[in-house]
């Protein structure tokens, strides 16, 4: 399999996404992007026992640190953040190092948080293990943690110097891990790619079967979706980014609702289908369409109500708090028809409170 | 006195500074800049009592909340920082809210750090009430906080929406903090302004005497100079924003072995003179240089030797693990002459360390 390159093009914060199988382990690759005598690892407890060993061969010529961090979104807190700092400060690291992100979106997103505020900045380069990493997370400078039971409540734009996506990784990821990214996979279809959305729903079986060379094709399209966006609209400001949190203001709250006890794709995928729920509701979607798309997120097992544990007054108040929010309403993604977002927040609450409500045990 | 207007030409974050006398009560000004619903003052204890309630009287029509956070440098950590965005969380601040910095460095410092990280990013303005903070840190978007004795080791490069820099705020400055910020500007007119130094030895009795057309005049050649290294190397990495940091390798050590306990401007004095004395052994300024930027401090009172209670040996730890430094070498500014600075990384450590050690009691 031949390697994709993409770029990320933001000026002088460009950077390039590198998509290939075990492509992780040619030295030259990172030669290019590490120019400090010194790394620092940071990955998670999952990870380490598989990869870590091979990582720190590859940098074993230079002063090479490691920051285990413990594994989950519930971890994605401040003190997750200091333990990076605390160790980059024990090893004495300078503006010239670089760090390396090996692991999911919360891996990515602490350490890219890290690298913002050390020293006022430091190079770091995104390795994501996970799906919804690779085709999400590691691109476009969000990073953060969650703060006060609040989604990336403290956080920064900060873009990484490249991100290296290994499909090797796939290979040893948890099926319930793999099935949630593809949460985030299905998103990108819906919002922007209705021809995608085809393709997908034709190869769900090797999909499933995570052909690799499905999964890098994949894997591109949702990089170049994403992109796309990051490059219109970096800061998030237009209202064109905030197009990717489709399903994302319903998903966020019941995370945060069900403390953060289920994965963001699952929260996602729940997200997806009230906000296709609410699209119908509102005329833009046919019945049909959402028929579709509830066949596509059953095949993944992602057509979940896992509501029945987490009280909708809570749900609703953190959908209150979200950060898209204005002027007190709801900020919401819904779908003009299969493959086109827009974004409103004029849906009424009693509306949007119904359709949480809906299907609960 | 009519109001100066800079600019910091930074493309999509340039932003204005205003200097005049006054200025902070109108409203027409601040109007430009708040274009939310939310405004969040901080401020500190010691400012409060004189501005605040003119302020909140400023944004009366609008939803205010505020920050005292404890007075001084030692308190520039974390935990003052968490103050903030606790009040942001509590207030539900949304991100179209405005931080104003209401205060001296260490307010707007970790003002602008809280602005940056809040929901990624939040619009602020700084509002300098000290002198060291109007002709320096309120311009070109360094924010951050101490950490584990270090200066500003956590921190960002964030940009303001606006600076408003009030002279009439330099009527309540105690005298020894108004001193202090002249160090600030005497480390201006040795790094760049041989013109600037003579004017300043010139007008040194209204200077003392705070007159309100010289100070203004002062401050506006400061900000000028300011803003010219910070648009020429926004990110202090090409090495000419690093010429700021004259008279900083041995000042923060100074601050940092004496935890924080003086004041930033007296340490940074202590250091200038320490490099001059440098730039003197190097053969580079005359005795006679050294004697000229002597007279000028001692005519501020800040030829001062407060090493008696600071160990040497901390001072030299601390410059060794200085931010600037690269490879185990420690990075200094020296003049080449009154008016001219260069970075150099090749100074003896013995040499330095005799420097720190002369004139010791």
């Amino acid at each position: 399999m031949i390697p994709a390159t993409l770029t990320v093009d933001l000026a002088q914060r460009s950077y390039p996404v590198y998509i290939g199988q075990s492509i992780f382990l040619d030295k030259m690759l990172w030669n290019k992007y590490v120019t400090g005598s010194q790394v620092c690892i940071v990955t998670n407890a999952t990870i380490a026992p598989l990869y870590l060993t091979q990582f720190c061969a590859i940098f074993s010529e230079l002063s090479c640190s490691t920051v285990l961090l413990p594994d989950g979104e519930a971890h994605k807190q401040l003190d997750a953040w200091l333990q990076i700092i605390d160790t980059l400060v024990a090893n004495q690291h300078k503006r010239s190092t670089t760090l390396i992100a090996l692991g999911g979106g919360v891996v990515g997103d602490i350490t890219g948080f890290a690298a913002a505020c050390y020293q006022r900045g430091v190079n770091f380069i995104q390795v994501p293990t996970t799906l919804l990493a690779q085709v999400d997370a590691s691109l476009g400078g969000k990073t953060g943690v969650n703060y006060q039971n609040q989604k990336n409540l403290i956080g920064t734009f900060y873009q990484p110097q490249a991100v290296i996506i290994d499909i090797a990784f796939l290979s040893t990821l948890p099926e319930r891990e793999f099935r949630a990214g593809l949460a985030e996979v299905i998103k990108y279809a819906l919002i922007y790619d209705k021809e995608f959305f085809n393709y997908f729903s034709q190869h769900i079986n090797q999909i499933l079967a995570r052909s690799p060379q499905v999964l890098a094709y994949m894997i591109e399209v949702c990089c170049r979706i994403k992109i796309y966006f990051v490059e219109q609209d970096e800061s998030d400001t237009t209202g064109l980014r905030a197009l990717l949190n489709f399903g994302h203001t319903f998903g966020h709250a019941l995370e945060s609702a069900m403390d953060f006890t289920i994965l963001h794709g699952e929260a996602v995928a729940w997200g997806m289908h009230k906000a296709c729920q609410l699209s119908q509701r509102l005329g833009y979607l046919s019945h049909e369409d959402v028929t579709k798309v509830e066949r596509l997120l059953n095949c993944c097992e992602l057509l979940i109500q896992p509501l029945h544990t987490a009280p909708v007054e809570l749900i609703l108040s953190a959908m209150n708090n979200d950060k898209k929010n204005s002027k007190n309403k709801i900020t919401l993604i819904l779908l003009k028809h299969l493959g086109e977002a827009f974004v409103t927040d004029s849906v009424e609450p009693e509306m949007i409170s119904e359709i949480v409500r809906e299907g609960l045990c």
